[in-house]
């Protein structure tokens, strides 16, 4: 698990320097700027650009070339973390242990700032044809589909239902399995997609690395739902049991804590199957960072 | 400007078919559709989709190809005004003489439906190559220009510096000017540019398209201050003289209603003076589109 924590660091550091300089000494109002690089560069696992990173080696691509793609997609995550925390939202008022970016700032900054992450993310989408050199049609056909997976029938479409099962009884799990296929699964499987996509990868691969994404995606909420009941706040950069007090439905409170950690269990190891086709260090890797998911309870 | 303002209903019909259908069917949740087709089918001149059009016709393209970009811009300045109207922004419980679509909807809906048509835009604009068989490189190089007119060194910046002014004394002329020319003045001016770069235009081209929406921008901005000042409510869909009463800086505020419509006269004959290398129907279009502007004090 050292390992395995270790180089996922280690990967997460080559996004860091990118998304450290990549708004420095844009054009942006000031307040708004340190608004925006206030959350984006909170830390974090940036697991969402190291999946486009790792899928596009297997699949024999290049860091450079992918760099801002995969960094757009964190501005995208990021930008969902500030505008969930809203008070119209999930009234969230820390975030990673500091100040939510409304409570750090104010409600319109974050709104704007919010805003802001999401937009620039399509330019740096553009950016990996028209700056590093991949294939515009390769890459168009990256960015609609992270459209799709950030969009009303993804990212956007999940929190909304988020709001709409909040305090309401009678949830099913099929339901909660749609909401958060939506929430969080739609941008992690679009990650590992798109690192296929940008590889110029076979429909195959393609759909392999979706399906990855899907199951480490489940995988990684039902470990969130898990960690909200049994971490402690300072682990979770948040109050602990803050999704119960808040009527979220999660995996603990629909199907207990055990049979949540079996199912983790499970999405892991469909996940780890389907990197069976490839050999070498990087689908070790891929295979080292899902079991790191089930492993990160504390 | 009868004739006008038939034409700009006709086009704007183009405009009008294609959004009424855009969102249909897709698998978004029920409520949070609602809320973004509640905004996006409310009317409007689509001045922005029909510049789109009009400066790719006028450099030799056809609308069937471009008419999901164009149709993009709108989701965009749709999602602004969403967005904009919020308690935490401008407060605005009406627009287009409806309810605003936090007042209709609730204000977490309201985030969310901006954030959708924001990320779903993008999708709409890859489609322009993907679908309509635009080539890709030019439609990525679009969509970026478009990213960036619309991010937060353009319309999201204006936003952000708009509220900043609101309220305060001493606002100069070139910061209103700025301010206008990001919040308002991007994306019309990106419409232009966009048409000419998804016809193929040259850079000479692209540049006048980019400076007749830019000037245009800065006319119509003008046009829309002094009418919160002249208008009435009925004719505006919202409370004549808000933006006074919110402390909003205004053009009629810092030079006068006299020099502002000197003003707003001088910039439309500026567009008009672009339009000269183009005979033709659709530059007429143009001309008429610029002088219309001006026009509209009712």
């Amino acid at each position: 698990m050292a390992a395995i924590k270790e180089q996922l660091a280690q990967r997460a550091r080559l996004v860091e320097d990118f998304l450290a300089s990549c708004l420095r000494g844009r054009d942006f109002p000031k307040r708004l700027l340190a608004a925006m690089e206030y959350s984006l560069l909170a830390g974090g696992k940036r697991l969402r650009p190291v999946l486009v990173l790792a899928w596009n080696r297997v699949l024999g691509g290049r860091d450079e070339a992918v760099l801002p793609f995969a960094a757009g997609l964190e501005c995208i995550h990021t930008y969902s973390l500030i505008h969930d925390d809203l008070p119209a939202m999930d009234d969230d008022d820390l975030r990673r242990g500091r100040p939510s970016n409304h409570k750090a700032f104010d409600e319109a900054t974050a709104i704007l700032a919010g805003d802001g992450l999401l937009t620039e993310a399509f330019g740096f989408f553009c950016d990996a044809a028209l700056e590093r050199g991949l294939p515009a049609e390769r890459v168009l056909r990256a960015v609609r589909l992270a459209a799709q997976a950030a969009g009303a029938a993804g990212m956007v479409g999940g929190q909304a239902l988020d709001m709409e099962y909040t305090g309401r009884t009678g949830v099913t799990l099929p339901e909660l399995q749609d909401m958060h296929a939506r929430k969080t699964g739609a941008l992690i499987s679009v990650a590992c997609r798109a690192g296929a996509v940008l590889a110029g990868a076979s429909a195959a691969d393609e759909e392999r690395a979706l399906d990855f994404g899907r199951a480490i995606g489940v995988a990684f909420q039902i470990v969130d739902d898990v960690l909200d009941v049994v971490a402690d706040e300072k682990t979770l950069g948040k109050p602990v049991g803050s999704d119960i007090e808040k009527g979220k439905n999660t995996y603990p409170a629909l199907v207990g804590l055990a049979e949540s950690k079996r199912l983790a269990g499970e999405y892991v190891e469909r996940a780890l199957a389907l990197l069976a086709p490839y050999p070498g260090e990087e689908a070790a890797f891929l295979a080292a960072l899902a079991r790191y998911i089930v492993e990160r309870v504390h």
